[in-house]
């Protein structure tokens, strides 16, 4: 390492890979290029690296948002290669091989009263040699983007503060209401899409309202909250196995979940939602449906897929653009006949292997192409409850809920984060309490002050 | 305890009890008409209530909000005779004796899309016979509310996560900036106040810069940050001991932050701030001087002290309301010629007796006048120091630090906090490191888009 230190010195000249997105990608491809006599510049808009797996749990008051994300450039304080900016892209510059980014923060805060006129703008624009693009999805609402702001999805920890504090205003509100009508709205949940989050979202929610908040209310009985779960295709889960999947489902409906599969929202409104020709009112709609690539990919100036996916080689690279890999949920690529699926493994595993061809590309090696090795596929619904799908052993319940409780304290980064989530997670199965149920930032209700200004 | 429950369902008349504000002063009320043949009804803005003395640390990303921070109904979910309602104060009409509210969340989220017509909206008034206001207090500017927003105080969990997100996003800013004289201002921190907040804030941002950051830059040396206190009077922490207060501003003198005593500040602007006759450049202004009690007094018609609180009676009444209490920062009271201060102490133990007069006045017995008990001071500095002031008790440094710890963690609420909290403090006093550095909320920098929207 010290050696490498001496040599990057004296070569400045060195090759600069510049890595978009800090999530499981282009993390991975980062920590894979340490010693490499590469310089690294991993620019993300989150100063963190969030572990989205256990992202529901803080949108379900178990866990907070320190323990399921970590600084980036705390977690890579000692790769000395590695250069990390919070940064948001704007665009590609192809022909110039450069990242243009947003013009930075030095008005920052004071901007708020009048910029001072001596700061000179940071350089908005960053040179590579390579560039890794990992900045992953964001939510696709069906073609109608008019829903996003009604039905909110689960991406970032910003999107699961907000579900937290609309779940938990839900019961406020109906504490304070006295039409029984109005009251039957705002404890009905709608949760749309029956993958792993949404199945995950539906569990924890009804653990919320039949065990947590149980003898908080005085006017509502939180038990009588009315959780669906909105499926397009016939199943839940419908990647696992039939018999896993039909587990699940007797799972949540023992949870009181009134699972819906074969049927698709049609309307996303003031009112609730529409299912086929169903009317159901719910003041709380959560989106867990589609996904879309993030848009950096169209600056590349590449065809994209129907969800705005690069469609990648084999090695990662873009099509006529050798210096340019995709990984993660922004890549489309197929092996053996089937798509990679949008999960951690496959942006891990993607990162990896990008860092390694870029590092044979500087050698002058010739690039492999990549192969996905999947470990296989967990999702929990409860307390004890889960779902494992992993080579020759499926299986379901409290089993499989070990699995995925040692899976997900191990794949968290740092030491403290483990400790402090496997605290929590035995907390809450002891006494079924969600500790972290506090409601912040926004306004109180629509149209009244913000709930942090001075005392009122 | 269940015999009471009968009672009070057989005699629905029972006086009822409306207390504002669920802080120190609020809660320990509501506790101690535990059993009591009162109705209570307990009103707050947020849904929790907020340990105070520790919310710095929040600021500073060594806590997350939920360790300082435990919903009201769940503390008091087994007080049958307490419901607890989230809302917003508007005013009081005394002589219909009725707290106005805001118009409540029916309407909740799905108003941002069209209001459905036909929910009706839940009650804006609660009716009381005796009332406990509590609404305790926020910043004051001297004279100067535009300098609110340049220079956020310290009250609320949303005040901490914005003065956690302004300190952490100044040094990424410094790290993308190239001109030296912009690097030093962002770099720069100046907090305004020498009490106990003051000092607390500019020991953590100390050990920020100098310990908990140091590996994570490339570009800046986070040690260089400048860090100054001004306060007014001669002396920091001024309600010390003469020998203790020294002992703060040398501790704080060691760990690197410039002291400036006897000095006000003239101005704060954009650039930074003017003190006396001298311009410091600073990117980040910390208000942690003055504060003015909660508006809910002025409804009462009563007058008010330049603070806006409410000169009560001895026995904690509003001088011609007998049915109305003040407790805590809104209260102005004296007591052996001095005004009692606006610490923690000093709202519970008012709450508690407010409490107990009215049961008295419901029993027909005559009320008590309040005494505080002072049972004394602490302040910390940083990592093992502290000073602390109680009784022939004056010591500081180490000792004063392990008794600074246990008092804090014996306060909080919840078993599971003092956990949480015990084994953080563990973590960040043998690593100096801070957990909870993350950025989130509001947009990246001006004029960039929210970061937790879309990926962009």
């Amino acid at each position: 390492m010290t050696a490498y230190v001496q040599y990057y010195r004296l070569v400045p000249a060195v090759p600069h890979v510049v890595i978009l997105g800090g999530g499981f990608g282009g993390l991975d491809a980062a920590r894979a290029l340490a010693g490499a006599p590469v310089r690294v510049t991993l620019i993300d808009r989150h100063n963190y690296h969030l572990f989205q797996p256990l992202l529901y749990q803080v949108a379900t008051a178990s866990l907070s948002p320190g323990d399921v994300a970590s600084p980036i450039r705390w977690i890579l304080r000692r790769q000395q290669n590695v250069k990390v900016l919070l940064a948001e892209v704007r665009g590609i510059d192809m022909a110039a091989k450069r990242v243009l980014l947003d013009s930075g923060g030095s008005e920052g805060h004071a901007a708020q009263i009048s910029p001072p006129a001596e700061i000179v703008p940071p350089p908005a624009a960053v040179d590579f040699d390579y560039l890794i693009i990992a900045t992953g999805a964001a939510h696709a609402y069906f073609g109608h983007p008019e829903w996003a702001r009604r039905a909110p999805g689960l991406k970032t920890l910003d999107d699961a503060l907000d579900i937290r504090r609309q779940v938990l205003l839900a019961f406020e509100a109906a504490e304070r209401e006295t039409d029984a009508a109005a009251q039957r709205r705002l404890l009905t949940f709608v949760i749309v899409g029956g993958g792993p989050t949404g199945v995950e979202l539906a569990g924890a929610l009804a653990e919320i309202a039949r065990q947590s908040l149980r003898q908080d209310f005085r006017a509502i009985h939180p038990e009588s909250a009315r959780i669906l779960l909105i499926e397009g295709s016939p199943h839940v889960l419908a990647t696992f196995p039939a018999n896993l999947r039909d587990a699940a489902a007797a799972s949540l409906t023992r949870l009181g979940v009134e699972v819906r599969t074969g049927t698709v929202v049609t309307e996303v409104d003031a009112e609730g939602v529409k299912i086929g020709d169903e009317r159901i009112s719910a003041q709380t709609v959560l989106w867990a449906a589609g996904v879309a690539a993030s848009p950096v990919g169209r600056s590349l100036g590449v065809p994209l897929d129907r969800a705005g996916r690069v469609s990648a080689e084999p090695t990662l690279q873009v099509p006529g653009l050798p210096a340019v890999f995709v990984v993660g949920d922004i890549c489309a690529l197929q092996q053996d006949g089937k798509w990679l699926p949008g999960v951690a493994q496959v942006a891990k595993q993607g990162g990896q292997h990008a860092a390694k061809n870029i590092l044979r590309a500087v050698r002058g090696q010739s690039l492999q192409p990549f192969h996905y090795r999947d470990y296989g596929n967990l999702a929990t619904i409860g307390r004890g409850r889960a779902v494992a799908d992993i080579g020759p052993l499926k299986v379901s319940g409290f089993f499989a809920w070990l699995i995925w409780v040692f899976v997900h304290i191990f794949s968290l980064i740092g030491f403290r984060n483990r400790v402090a989530v496997m605290s929590e997670w035995a907390f809450s199965y002891t006494t079924m309490q969600r500790r972290v149920r506090l409601i912040t930032g926004g306004q109180l209700w629509p149209g009244s002050g913000k709930v942090s200004g001075p005392a009122s």
